[in-house]
């Protein structure tokens, strides 16, 4: 799932962690906690040399730099639940979406599911990061321009889900969860 | 919308056109009512020569035989509604849906979303039909083997639903219908 900073992404992701169908890929940076954030569960949180070690032994599924900070889901994190036929939810950004969509694992490109939350306006993301209080007026500047560039590149994704409330996201992001697992190619039935 | 005689199709159908999103393609058929069954509603009945006059004029978007009698789709119901932004639901075999995925327009193939109840078994639809009551044994017996050659097909159709109560077919159905409205390549938005 990519939605552009503000578009409640992060909130929308919490709440389906609530629901026991699939697990959340936590997920690697290099900045550091907001007040509330807790380790292993919202982040991973670790030093740029811890990062860069990781990048060296090719432990990254995907990574990418946003607001000069590092993100990155390791490998093991996906393949892990994966395996066991467990559906993964990775919050990432574009880039990192990009990153997977062009990786050449044929197990995960049959898995992939990419879905972009479009948020309502930009007028809207401004409200938002001004309500969440954690980013100076410099900073949200920056988070709306990414915001911006990001939200041009819905059509990369399979799916598009136009943000209304809270409730209205979860059961669209929830029907396509399912729906994704009613496809035939996904299907092997025995009829004999 | 396509299952096996004695799937549960028609009272799946009939729980979903009690809510209001969709729009249900009445089609023709030259088999006589069943108890309780309402023209136009469930059918519009045909004689013979009517069918065969409306197969000469190009008028079915599909028309198949099955069990010895006609039943086939009119164009001019599918496009009435699919042009005002409604979606159609067709009750069809799987004669009738290959006639649709074979057919040249793109307005609707764009629009086809092919989905296959899969029932339980066989024994199970034996069971169902024996309870229906409607038929003879050997009609029944022509039903199941007809049921088991139309089972063989589900890798057909994009999605492929494993029938469980009615309640879990309606929810399945309905996510199905829901993420692929969310579909990118459907969606047309203006960010300027």
């Amino acid at each position: 799932m990519s939605a552009p900073s503000g578009a409640g992404k992060t909130t929308l992701c919490r709440n389906l962690r609530q629901q026991a169908d699939f697990i959340y890929a936590v997920s690697c940076t290099t900045r550091t906690p907001r007040p509330g954030e807790i380790v292993g569960e919202d982040y991973y949180f670790l030093s740029e040399e811890e990062f860069q070690a990781r990048i060296e032994d090719d432990e990254f599924l995907e990574y990418a730099e946003v607001h000069g900070r590092k993100y990155g889901t390791l490998k093991a994190t996906v393949f892990e639940h994966l395996k066991k036929g467990v559906d993964v939810l990775l919050d990432i950004d574009t880039q990192g979406a990009a990153a997977i969509r062009s990786c050449r694992d044929p197990f995960i490109l049959d898995a992939l599911v990419d879905v972009f939350i479009m948020p309502p306006n930009i007028e809207e993301l401004r409200h938002r990061l001004l309500r969440r209080g954690s980013d100076s007026e410099e900073q949200i500047a920056v988070r709306l321009k990414n915001a911006q560039r990001e939200m041009l590149r819905w059509k990369e994704y399979k799916y598009t889900i136009l943000s209304g409330s809270m409730e209205e996201d979860i059961a669209k992001f929830r029907s396509v969860m399912r729906a994704e697992h009613y496809l035939s190619r996904r299907l092997s039935l025995d009829l004999a």
